[in-house]
């Protein structure tokens, strides 16, 4: 056991966990390129060890204690990341939030409820249905992720065109900072009192604090929920139909439009060959649910949309979670990743022709499509997927690359953003210079040295490397 | 002339402006007790010397020229905060963002609007509106405040309980740091590529940047716009219909309610004696107009409201920008000012109550009243008013300095928020530890030292003095 250990343990007793089991699963989240690495042979270094907090008393005690030691921190959540943020290698330790668990708090009048930050998200919306109530976040991950890795990534759900985001449901939070100091914001609705420091944590990905207590304004649940769909001849008159949607303040929870290939891929039986398809979710009270369903299918039909089987939206309420397993594409030699970003109306419709136009030049691509599922008032995001087999399976990491490499700087090229709720991790870091404006960059790189002078809180992930 | 000004006007030419005239009309803002300390003959000193950039590069400049003459800068908007936020002092350059005026890019397609930031707020409204937008932010300044300034000091207008606050309606900005390096964030509907960068600007008070572009995500203009008027008991009955119209989802853009005493002010004619005052005004298409006028209507009247005379909208309409003016107060030997702090719905009451009865027993006092004018799905503001007019006007600044400590001193007791949307500046940060915590506070210290580390933008603004 080394001295570090040794020191953790006498602090933390057995909260330190150095068993290879829990090591195991916490050297790496759920990164295709780590899962790709651990299929050739090369797993992610383990840890040094992993410390599960009990209390917020706790988190600042490992802070502070890794601070004296010179000991590198990674904060881990549901370990669902889709992006390398968790990679911590074997010098570093790893704070895991999973005995932050469960309620603090529920307020059915004032709409608020606050978890601990390692609570799952499934659980925390189960929670608050008891009484009615629902938080309204649907990340795909909702049955992996926690409330705290919610607000580490600035996460979307899938109901946020009528519901906001991560930042638009989070009353208040609670965190630790690097040097081990408690950041509680204060639950309020809305403050004028200096820069709002929820967004230092939101979007942090572990690199300038660890969130241990989370508060949502919540809404009761809807009157009413209903489903319609619309095909258009492709994704730009798609785009088109939405676009007027948003414009025209109508605010559907869900307004997913899918392109030829994965309305294909994915309603085989309800979508004709060669269409896009665009599922709609109104919910509210019924009235209002009845008013915003017949103004958008009138705006559809207008855009050239063509009533489609509702059923479709029941087929993807089912499936909405399923992911496929990584594993198994590797096993057949084929890469498959999902690269979101996002632009003005003005921009998509480019992003979405030259991101697929230049990955079909990517020698060993099965597929490339996309769909848009986030959309605002100035614009919306798009959802690309791929798939590539290279010749050789011993490229497939540089195949993988090229991919991420192409998709990117079409994105900026075309002007749009690189990320749009994923964030950043290793697998974009490279690119946020161009994302951010040196600048930004360099405001950011300020705020890190600032609160984290060492560099402890998760080193590698989100900043490029200097220089 | 200094050896300073002599250097900045090397640098800067005409654009460095050292006549008295222009240095009294910028050596403070709108706060009454500046114009309290001018109305007793001690106005504010002059600052060194005020400075129009014409664009970016000459705001970089100024900067780094006043980082490398240690010389204190503070950016100036339109001057009608009213918080006290800019006192430069004799030491001080004053930046004045009035030269960088005008529409950059309007894009009606996709909803976005760049002004240079001392755009007035009425030209900018003026200039979307003739594209059939709007940008949809009131605040009582319109006439006055900068597109910059609303970025600065976070703030909110009359319409934000349905189009939301300048956080909301911010799609992108440039400001230039402390150290002359320019941040612009990137014209994305939404990102999560790190934390977001405009959460450094917005509220920053001129502490850590200036803003030099504003980028709004704009609205067409309502198809259809309506009010309807209600009584109601007292505040408190009032504050639980509001409550019951957010929690339904509601979200009518205007939503005023008055207190008894400012209902018979300002309502005179319309409102009988005794009685709460709620405003509504329903914006959208014409059917969504109606529905959620009938519905919020219908809620109104369940919780015990009575309708009253829907003229009384109008008759705010008409009279919404209309302050009246701190000197003529004075010169009665009275002091009057506003005060606007927040809280969730279970403790506003509270909030209202005791702030109330604490201002009743301040030696002099001829009135205290609020309305709520922002509200949330959780809680709401309010907006207290009070007129003290102590024995001796002698006593006038401690009578005031009273009034505010009693206000901000029930709020935190009652567990609200001090500031809603007029910011901190000089008559708040007393309390600016209060509001955010031992842990806030440093944080927000630490990003301060890391972005200004000479302490030289808007020093005395925002931040309590140290120790």
């Amino acid at each position: 056991m080394s001295d570090a250990v040794a020191r953790l343990r006498e602090a933390l007793g057995e909260r330190v966990r150095t068993d290879e089991a829990t090591r195991a699963t916490h050297r790496a989240d759920s990164w295709v390129l780590a899962e790709l690495h651990a299929f050739q042979g090369h797993p992610a270094p383990l840890p040094l060890a992993v410390v599960e907090p009990r209390d917020t008393a706790d988190v600042a005690r490992t802070l502070r204690l890794c601070r004296e030691l010179d000991l590198p921190v990674v904060p881990y959540g549901g370990g669902s990341g889709v992006c390398g943020a968790i990679e911590p290698g074997a010098g570093a330790v790893v704070l895991s939030t999973r005995r932050l668990e469960g309620l603090v708090r529920l307020d059915p009048f004032d709409l608020t409820a606050s978890f601990r930050a390692g609570t799952l998200g499934i659980d925390a919306e189960r929670r608050v249905r008891e009484a009615g109530l629902t938080i309204g976040h649907w990340p795909q991950s909702v049955e992996l992720s926690t409330v705290g890795g919610w607000v580490a990534t600035r996460a979307s759900g899938q109901l946020s065109t009528g519901y906001g985001n991560i930042e638009d449901l989070l009353l208040a939070l609670e965190a630790v900072l690097p040097d081990g100091r408690v950041l509680r914001t204060r639950e309020t609705p809305r403050a004028a009192a200096g820069p709002d420091l929820r967004a230092l944590l939101l979007g942090s990905e572990g690199t300038l604090g660890v969130v241990t207590e989370v508060t949502f304004s919540l809404r009761p649940l809807p009157e009413a929920s209903r489903g319609q769909a619309f095909h258009f001849a492709g994704l730009g008159e798609g785009l088109e139909a939405l676009r007027r949607v948003l414009r025209a303040g109508w605010r559907p929870p869900v307004a997913r439009l899918y392109d030829p290939r994965e309305s294909r891929r994915g309603f085989r039986e309800l979508c004709p060959r060669g269409r896009a398809l665009l599922l709609l979710l109104h919910e509210g009270p019924t009235a209002a649910v009845e008013l915003e369903r017949g103004a958008v299918s009138d705006l559809c039909r207008a855009a050239g949309g063509e009533d489609a089987d509702p059923r479709s939206v029941d087929v993807w309420l089912e499936r909405r979670n399923h992911v496929p397993a990584w594993r198994s594409f590797l096993e057949q030699g084929t890469i498959v990743d999902t690269i979101e970003v996002a632009a003005t109306w003005s921009r998509i419709g480019r992003v979405y022709e030259d991101v697929v136009r230049s990955l079909a030049e990517v020698p060993g691509l099965l597929s490339a499509s996309a769909h848009a599922s986030h959309s605002y008032r100035s614009g919306t995001n798009l959802y690309f997927s791929f798939a590539v087999r290279p010749e050789d399976p011993g490229g497939l990491a540089a195949a993988y690359a090229e991919c991420w490499r192409r998709t990117l700087a079409a994105t900026l090229a075309a002007g749009g953003g690189i990320a749009h709720h994923h964030g950043i991790g290793r697998v974009r870091r490279a690119w946020l210079a161009d994302e951010l404006g040196e600048g930004g960059l360099a405001a950011l790189r300020a705020v890190k040295r600032a609160l984290d002078p060492g560099g402890l809180l998760n080193p590698g992930n989100l900043l490029p490397d200097e220089g």
